[in-house]
C-alpha cells in the first residue's frame, strides 16, 4: 500500500505588528500578532524538495507590515481579510488561506488627569481575536476573545450530580466560580461576506458586555449552564452571529479547612488551585443547515481545539 | 429560528499523577499529567442546570490516581485506554471518552558512577503524548511526542522559491535548520483494537530514533521535505501505524552581519530569533480508505489543531 | 581549611490565596500569592538533619490561610507586616522573616450597565507587590508594582549617545519607546515603623498614577532619563517613601523598512521584538544617611535582583 | 531634602547567539543567550538626558556576536570573561560590567547508529548558567547550573520538626523528594584571575556529577541537610571552588488517599503539586575571611536573589 501526502500547510505564525495612525497629534495605536497558514499546490515541496510553488514565510510576514500601511488596520477583522484574501487570490498557488490574529489592546494613559493624545497603557490581559479562512471563493470570519478572567463569589452551585464508587466530592449550594473565558463566535455569511467590517469594533464590546452580564447576573447551578446562558444571550442580542463556541476552565477556589486553628470558614478564605482544573467546552448555535457550522468546516479549521 | 445547543464536552484537565513501583528495591516510576474530556447526555446539565447526569470531573481526578493503583501504568498508552474505556462503557450517560496523557520522563539517575535504584533525573525537555478515544465501542489511539528539539548546522537550503511583490528573501544553499517537532501518529486498527499495548514503550523509541535519524541523514531543500520523509520512513518501518502527522515551527536562525566590524562570518555566528516563526503541518498516511484518518474523524478531534 | 555552613533561609512561596468579605451583600475580594522565607537557629537541620527549631514551610502556609480570616487583609502591607511579626516575633527559633506578596487586582464587573455586588473582573496584568522584612526589632516595607505596560508612540529619542568600532545604531530623533515598569518603592521609617497602614491602598493608586503621568508628560531623550525624572517625581509627592527603585526593559519597536515594496513609513509601521531588549534600571532616593537604602540593607534583601 | 540619583545599571539582556565551529566536517556548536550590565559614568544619561557617555544597548548586541567570531566560545565563562573586561577596560565610561550567560547544552545526535557530525538534539532541560563581574581590575567569576531535576522515591524522611497551633502536618520517616536545583559556584581567585578557563567545562560536568551522586547517596532527613550534604561534596571534590550557593523548591508529591475506593497506598501513588511549594536556600563555603563572598559582594551582586 503506498505511502501519501495528506493533509499539509504551512505559514509564518506569530508576526508581532504595531500600527501607529498618527495623521493628528492625537495618535491611535494598534498592536497585533498575525499567523498566517497556507494550503495549495506544494505537493512537489514535499515530494521532491521543489519550492517553486512556495510563498517563503518571509515574504507572508512581509505582506503583513506591508498591508498595515497600504490597508491600514481598522480593525482586526479587516486586516485579515485583506490579507486572507490577498494569498488566496493573488497568489496562483494558494488555494485556501487562513489569517488568524491576537489583539493586545491598548487604552490612552491618563496623564495628569487627562487621557494622552500619545501615551498608552496596557493594562487588559483580555485578548481580543480573529480567525479568517478564504477558500473556494468564501469568507468565514470567527471574532473573539481569550483572559477573560471572571469571579462570583457567591451566586453559584453544584449538587445533585452523578454518583459512582470514585466520587468524594461533596455538594455544595454556596461556592466560588471563577473562570477564564475563551469564545470565538462565527458571524452568519450576510456580515462577513461583505467587506462592511467597519462595525467589528462596537460589535466585539457589545458580545464581551453581554458575556460578562450575563455571567454575573445569571444564579448559576453548574459552569455548564452558565456557559450555555453566556452564548444563548450573545446569539439574542446579535441577530448577526451565527454560532458561538465557549471554553472556560473551572478555576477551583477550595475553602480552607480553619477548624484545627479555632477558626470557622464560612466561604471567607479560599485555595486557589492550579491544577488539575475543569474544562468546560460548549458550542450554541442556530438551529439550521450550515455547512459551516461542523467542526470540520473551513471556519473552524483555522484555530485549535474545540475552538 | 431557534438557538439550540450544539457540540459540548467537559472533564478534568492535567491530573499529575506520579506512580512509583517499588516491589523491589529497584524502583520504577510513572510520570504523568491526565486530561480526560466527556461528551453524552449533558443537554440538561446546560439547558436546565440539572447535574444529574453529570460525573464530576473531581471524580475524574480520582479515578486517575485509582486506576493508577488498581491497574498500575504499564505504558500511557495502556492507562489511557482502561480510563477511557472505563468512562465510556461504565458511566452510562457518558457516550463518548478522550483522555490525553502527557509523559514527562524520568532517567535512573547515575550515582557515584552507577545506575541508583531510586534516585532519578529529568533531564528530557521532551515530552511523550498519547490520546485516545472511545466512541461508539471502538479504541482509537494517537501516540506521539512534543519538544523533540533538532539542529542540523548545515546540509539544508532553500531556494528556488516563489516570488512575489513582497519578497526580500534571498535564497541560501546552506543554512542552519532548527525545529522543536511534535509528532501524533495513529496506529492501525488491529493494533490498538486489542489490549496488547505492552510494546508502546518500544515502538516510541523506534519512532523517534528513525525522526532523528532522516532529519540528519537527509540533505534538506526545505522544512516540508524533511518532515515529509521523517513520517514516511516511520510508515515504513513501523507497519501498525496508519498514519503520523508533524507539527514544526522553523527556528529561523540568521546569520549576523558582521562586515562593519571587519569581520566575515561564513555560516558560523547565528542569531537564533523567538518570533515570528514559520510553521510547516504535514501529514503522511497509506492510501487505503480510512474514515478514522480525517481530521473531524474521532481519533483525531481528541487534540487541538492541526494534530 | 573548614568547610562551613553560610547564609541560609527557607520559607513556603506561592501560598495563592482568596480572600471574600461578605458582611453585607456588596462582596470585596482580595486575591494574594504570599510567600514566606526565615532566617535563625537553623544549623542543626543541615548539618545533623535535626528538624526540632525547623517550622515547617506547611505550618507557614496554614498561617497565611488563617492570618487571611484572623487579621483580615486592609491591604496586602498589613497582611504581610502581620505575617512577618508573626514569624519573627512568635517562633523562638526564628531571627528574620521576610514576607513577600503578589496582589492580584479585581474589579466590579459592570453586569447590565451597574458594578455588581459579587461578580469581579480581573481585567489588570498589573501586579501590586509588597515586601516586608522584620530583623532585629525592626520592619521593613517595600511597595511596589509590576507589568506596568506603558508605550508612547511619539516623543522619545536616543541620539548623541557614545560610538566605539561596534556600534551600527543609527540616532533617532522620534521613536516609539514601550517598556513594562516593575518598581519598589521603601517607606521611611515613621510610616512603616507603625501599624497605621490603612492609607497603603490610597498610596498605592497615587504612586501609579504618578508614574504614567510622568512617563507620559515627558518628552524623552533616553529611558534612563524617563526613569529617573519618574522616581524624582514620586519622591517629590510622597514624603513618606524614602528611595524608590525602577526596573524597565525597553521593549524595541523598530520601524520596517517598506521600501522594497514602494512604502513609505514615517513612524507607522513596527516591528515589536521579544528578545534581545535593553534592561535599564534605577535607584532614586533622598540625600540622607541611610543604613537600608543599601542594596544589602534588609530591606531589599528580601526582593531578588535589582528591586 | 534633596533627591538624588542613586545605584543605577543598564545594559542588553538576552542576546541568543549560537556559534557553529566548522573548521572540519564534524562541527561543534555553543548555544548561548547572553546579558550584560553596565555601571560607571551614567549621571548625565539620567539627570539632563545626555547620551555622550552611554555605549547604546545595540553596541553591546553587536559586540556579543563579534566576540563570538573574533575570540570564540571555548567555554561559556571564557566568553563572559572576554565581554565583560572588553566593557570595562575598552569603554572609558564604564567603571564595572556584568556579563550573564545562560548555555543551552545540545548533544551530538544518533543518526542511523552513530553521532552525527553536523546534526544536534537539544534534549536536557538544565541550562549551564555563569555570571562574570569587572570591577576595580579584579574578575569575579560564578560558574552554575539551574533546572536540574531530581527525584528519590524513597530514602527521604521529615520528620522531628518544631510544632505550634498553626501546624497540622504529620511526620513521615519515607516521603518522595523531588526538587529543581539551582546552583552558583564561586572559583577561589587564584582560578578566576588568569586566564586559564580552559578547564570549566570539565569542571562543569564534575561538579553536576557530584551533585547529582551526593542527592542520591544522602539518606535525607530533610531538604536542609541534603543541600548542605551537596554543597559540602563539591567543595569536597574542587579545592578552586571557594564557595557554592543552592536554591531548591521541595516539588512537593502528596500521596493520595485511594481509602474511599478500598484500596491502599503504601508510597505508590502520589499528586504532584505546583503551588504553593517550600523553597530551600543555602550556602556553604570555606572558612576564611573573603570580601567576595558577602551577599553585596561584586560576585554576587550579578545574580538576582538569593543565588
Amino acid at each position: 500500500m503506498a505511502i501519501v501526502l495528506g493533509d499539509n500547510q504551512y505559514g509564518k505564525a506569530e508576526t508581532h505588528v504595531v500600527r501607529v495612525v498618527r495623521d493628528t497629534a492625537r495618535h491611535e495605536i494598534r498592536d497585533l500578532v498575525v499567523s498566517s497558514a497556507l494550503r495549495g499546490s506544494f505537493d512537489d515541496a514535499h515530494l521532491t524538495g521543489n519550492q517553486s510553488a512556495v510563498l517563503p514565510t518571509d515574504t507572508q510576514k512581509n505582506t503583513v507590515f506591508a498591508f498595515a500601511k497600504q490597508v491600514g488596520i481598522s480593525s482586526p477583522e479587516q486586516l485579515a481579510v485583506a490579507l486572507a484574501r490577498h494569498f488566496a487570490d493573488d497568489v496562483d498557488t494558494v488555494s485556501s488561506a487562513r489569517v488568524t490574529v491576537e489583539e493586545h489592546l491598548w487604552e490612552r494613559a491618563v496623564v495628569d488627569g487627562a487621557p494622552h493624545d500619545h501615551t498608552f497603557v496596557q493594562s487588559s490581559q483580555e485578548v481580543r481575536t480573529v480567525a479568517v479562512t478564504v477558500e473556494g471563493g468564501r469568507t468565514h470570519v470567527l471574532s473573539g476573545l481569550t483572559g477573560l478572567v471572571l469571579l462570583k463569589s457567591t451566586g453559584s452551585e453544584f449538587s445533585g450530580f452523578l454518583v459512582d464508587e470514585y466520587t468524594t466530592l461533596a455538594p455544595t449550594t454556596d461556592r466560588v466560580m471563577a473562570t477564564s473565558v475563551s469564545a470565538r463566535w462565527r458571524w452568519s455569511s450576510g456580515f462577513s461576506g461583505t467587506d462592511d467590517l467597519a462595525d467589528h469594533d462596537h460589535a466585539y464590546g457589545e458580545v464581551r458586555d453581554v458575556l460578562v452580564s450575563r455571567f454575573g447576573a445569571l444564579h448559576s447551578l453548574a459552569l455548564q449552564q452558565t456557559l450555555w446562558e453566556m452564548g444563548r444571550s450573545v446569539l439574542e442580542t446579535r441577530e448577526d452571529i451565527a454560532e458561538i463556541r465557549l471554553s472556560a476552565p473551572n478555576r477551583h477556589h477550595f475553602p480552607v479547612d480553619l477548624t484545627p486553628f479555632g477558626l470557622d470558614n464560612a466561604g471567607e478564605v479560599f485555595w486557589a488551585a492550579d491544577r488539575p482544573y475543569g474544562l468546560i467546552e460548549v458550542e450554541v448555535r442556530r438551529d439550521e443547515a450550515d455547512a459551516d457550522r461542523d467542526a470540520s468546516g473551513p471556519a473552524w479549521r483555522a484555530v485549535p481545539g474545540f475552538l
